[in-house]
């Protein structure tokens, strides 16, 4: 006669608090929630739950068999510094309570978001493994200071890039603990239904319906949240794409600071008629796949997105990137920098859609990089105290060696 | 005739959550508050609002002339991981708050406590320009992981030794905004006025009087927030201390994870007559000058503060350093390290007895510390967008070129 | 030769947590701030501070010579009866932080909306006097609760009618510390300069333009945070007022538990053209004297706002009272209630049509009401702890008489 | 054929955020725990969580059997009117997670400590229907006001005595929602067996061995947060029962804002030999049974708890109350009040020494109280909107008439 064996499972807890950490990662959490001997806990908070940023996504995520193990509401309204900066301190009590009672072996940190660097702070004050998706990236914004401190208060690393890599060991991190294992997010990307057209997008938001099989824009703009006059930036570039007089989906802002002046800016020129064309539709949000599936049709990605540098450039669309949000990061030739004025974000976006497709780049692609991750959570070792690697560069072959 | 150009003052803000906030800096501070072209706020909170943590300071800091703008009662009862990083929670809303209202130019992080993180990271988020004293160092407990996100969220730095500048400018700092000039707390205690000779030591805390000109220890213990059992460390030391049957003065422990159980160690030995030789004993805090005038009397400092690896050093005080709390910070030979274990801990204590006084070493020290960081503070440009600074180091000579 | 005796002033707090907080008391606060005796501190949080809930009252109370020594964001974001709670926490906190630092004598607490009773709290937590405006009426909605919470933790009280200081001092409050000195909002909308006529209403929000000169109507919809389904009663609301085909101002709602669900419906309705005529222009706040103006002018006023039996009745305009919200409400004959039924409420709207101006009520009324309310504060005796007066009615004549 | 009906258990909660709130309800406890048709969830707050407050609590309650379905640190340390505001704030934001997340029908509100009525409103905030045990007493201190607050936010009323239930309906509470089931600590007080004499005691806190046959004082003195002067106060009472020199045991105060000068006056007294007899053992908690033993043996219980006037009165032990701290509430001749003056307190402890064991009172005690709550939290129907019921008084016979 035999016996069970029933080996414990290892617990990661993520934390979702915003709708890109769900849909930039559905293929890695898919795989998570799988796994025979990882039990995945969801936490889920900030404008996932909130109605105006969109409200598909918390019935997806309920719907796609993920567990769902706490729901904090914890966003300080104003969209602004000061909401931004009690935003993380209420972050920072909530899932404190949360990761407190829910008692992961791991809590794994997506990115660069504000709230994002509130929680793996407290992971970190609870002695529990954290691990970080996307760091060591350059970029603008206050999100440049939030992911390198991310770094610095986690465990294990998953990169996305061989300069990555090399940045977070230089930042004195366990070169064992630093995977470069690709995007997740072209992961995902890559694996979206061709079939998917995002023609979803009619009944979503507002404005004039967009005939996906002609030529449209997409544009994702965010406040930067180190520099002054958001909403200024934003009328420029609402100029610029109503005057080129084309059929454009935009996309509502994150909740950040300065999320507030934008979307007065979009208020103001909907409401009271700026808008001389009316060819701008308005969308708060799209389920993951539909968003791909209207990335692969767009003829321009206008913005400040990574989603212009990342997703962009592995289908080879032709990305228009305003000003310094994206600073810094590794970048594909499918994207043409400029600046926050209105006449040269015009002339960039007809640069880009004379020039239509680029070539297809896999800078940030890699296959099986979900696999990657979960295997590595699966079996890295559990600690809470950090030791710096003191790192000596050979200048010759950049390569690294470690003391 | 002439006229008078008012320049606006430059304000800094101080932030203070801990007695060593004061204590160590108490030089600068003053120089601070002295300086024509700066406008100091102080904004107490933690520990230095609890009675139970010592009664001196608040008033010893009101008394000083000192500009305290903002007190703020941050910490969540406990001594535990979940009241600690609660604690870090509320402080980040409460100083998130403050830092709105005061609106200074500057806010000033001072070491690796984890409250200081929580202000960090609002600070950042407020677009202050955020000053760090203390970066680039080496330690155990959760205070190196906090020490190097400080870092990554700071754009001026005041490092105390050249190992750390190195350190921080590889972590991808700006070189120009690392500092080296050495420890304020070093030149604080080079400062105090050699006829203090901490007998008021004698007014405070509970046990036997002290003949400070007599042998005696200091001990100093304070949790590792990383390990487990801090109680039954703290036993074994309160035991080890204990039967070496001399006198001693033993300082309660800051408040962090695993104050509870330490504090419990302590009482439960105290009250329930655990403690065979009456000799020790219990203070809660004593004012910077009396504890520095008694630094310089005892025959050897015991535990785990970087008291005795930074001021301890200067004055060739023989240090008993146990666990690793202190691990990888930089010291002078006055330091013998050892592990929990008590009688390894009475051995060495003995083997320190017998050596007696150590050399002055001025690893940490430096003339004109504080006259430094006040140029510094008063002149640095303000500014909230950080940039990586790639880093070549030249193997040969260790010297830094940034690309 | 004489000398100045400067008698310490007086510090009265008046914390502002919605605009009608400051739009019903306009008068009273200037009176306030003008006192000799009197330093008036506002505290102003709440949507107040939200661009969402309208943009105009921030700065007309900053222009308007008031004295703000705080703003606190504190709402939760959400709209829901979670996000409502713990709005109510936060509230608490940062209030709390507030008082205790700015230490008014007296705390003035208006109403009934959720957040002022977390303020209650803790300033009598900190003894202050609390002082109370309009208590002891009657209605639906948790406002019925939060009032008569309220009112135990107060230790002044201005009710607004004699029913209310019957019902106060029966609940044992001390008769000599209850006074019916009318409405503040029906003073202050007595007082409005009768030229104003509200068409400034055509310069906010979003819709048709409206022809204040002619026929129209107000609709002011809140939510009932204590009943389900306030979508589809403002859905019902929405069709009703749509299929009468006039004119008309919709005022967005209150930050309550069930706003999100109002929200939705409006914003569903709006843009997913499912109202057939399009003369209903929505508008998320305008300044008092510009809303009274409209009031003055308007044809029916419909909702469940206390401003169609408080104000409206002063003038005399028609209201239809839908639902429960202002259940048990001293009410003139100006009002016609209603359920949530869309004929219904269509009927009832038409019978007010028809019907016309009502005659002048003076219930709410009293001439000096914020003289009388000012005097009071400047010399009610200050005092902490409460004492339950035991009341001894008499059936016969109503007249109260106290143990 | 049959079939079987599973009737869904009614969910109550009860959060305990004191000992006394698990010490004084035991017996209730057990019986929803045992009661087929209840899910009893406890929530646990407050310094049963905080070892200096006692460690045997949490471990009692774990071993009972209950369910303990959250604990939350929620205590702002301090003990000063701040922190006990912000305690307010942060039990608000905390408890109203959990309560969200448990979503319980039932939320049980137990006397008057401030915390219990921040719970009250977040419960009420969430639509849960809210029960309240012990209202419509009278007394000084805080208490005072947050009862009647609590009142005023519940729709189930458990009094225990006909003094209070005639105070809430007149207060406008339903008569019928009025329930006078008597003290569940009295209960709890009678059911202890009679064998358990309290000697573990001496293995509680600090100080000298007590024995319990013979004549001994207990002394349980809380703060008044109303009053100035708790120190001078307890000071005044210690010097009182020192100079008698009896064997005391004195209990250490609740967390509330004055808890710090009480602790700051024994700690002096103590730790600075100012106690000139050292009769006094310092406790900081006993089981309830060991409390509940120990009361029967006691000679005099001095102080100002409501045990004295409650538990003490069913045994006829004698008590001195002192100060304002139980004004107005109901007592039996078991009681001698006294100021706060420390010869006065002295004369009435030797008065109460001579007087020796009063008569048994039942004012407090009903057979069956916890059976009675039971089954009306089984029973009761559920609901959120509250209506205020208008009270006719009858003069004559004091019965009550409801409109």
């Amino acid at each position: 006669m035999g016996y069970i064996y029933t080996m414990k499972k290892r617990v990661v807890c993520f934390p979702i608090t915003s709708r890109i950490h769900y849909a930039r990662q559905k293929h890695l959490l898919e795989k998570l929630n799988r796994h025979s001997k990882i039990d995945l806990q969801l936490v889920v908070g900030g404008s996932v739950l909130l109605d105006k940023y969109g409200e598909r996504f918390l019935p997806a995520i309920q719907q796609s068999g993920l567990n769902i193990r706490d729901t904090l509401f914890n966003v300080v309204d104003g969209g602004s510094h000061i909401a931004m900066a009690k935003t993380a301190g209420l972050t920072a009590l909530e899932f404190a309570n949360s990761l407190h009672k829910l008692n992961p072996d791991i809590v794994v940190i997506r990115g660069d978001r504000f709230e994002q660097l509130a929680i793996a702070m407290v992971a970190a004050y609870l002695n529990k493994t954290v691990a970080h998706i996307e760091g060591g990236d350059l970029s603008g914004t206050i999100d440049e200071s939030v992911r390198h401190a991310i770094t610095k208060l986690s465990h294990l690393h998953f990169v996305t890039n061989e300069d990555a890599r090399r940045r977070v060991i230089k930042m004195g991190e366990r070169p064992g603990a630093v995977f470069n294992v690709g995007s997740p997010e072209v992961e995902f990307a890559a694996k979206v239904d061709p079939k998917r057209d995002g023609r979803f997008v009619n009944k979503a938001g507002a404005g004039p319906q967009i005939d996906v099989n002609k030529r449209f824009l997409m544009v994702l703009y965010h406040p930067v949240t180190t520099e002054r006059n958001n909403r200024g930036k934003t009328e420029a570039l609402l100029r610029a794409v109503d005057a080129l007089n084309l059929p454009a989906i935009w996309f509502w802002p994150n909740s950040d600071a300065g999320t507030n002046e934008i979307a007065k800016a979009i208020r103001v020129y909907r409401e009271h008629g700026k808008l001389k064309n009316n060819k701008i539709r308005f969308v708060t949000d799209l389920l993951p796949e539909d968003f791909i599936g209207l990335l692969r049709k767009t003829s321009v990605l206008v913005g400040n997105s990574s989603s212009g540098i990342k997703e962009a450039s592995y289908f080879g669309i032709p990305a228009v990137n305003i000003g310094s949000r994206q600073k810094g990061r590794l970048r594909a030739e499918n994207v043409l920098d400029v600046g926050n004025n209105q006449s040269a974000i015009a002339k960039a976006i007809n640069t880009q859609l004379k020039h239509g497709a680029y070539p297809r780049s896999k800078i940030y692609y890699q296959p099986g990089t979900s696999d990657k991750i979960v295997k590595a959570l699966s079996r890295a070792k559990l600690y809470a105290q950090k030791t710096f690697h003191e790192v000596i560069a050979n200048n010759a072959n950049n390569k690294l060696k470690v003391k």
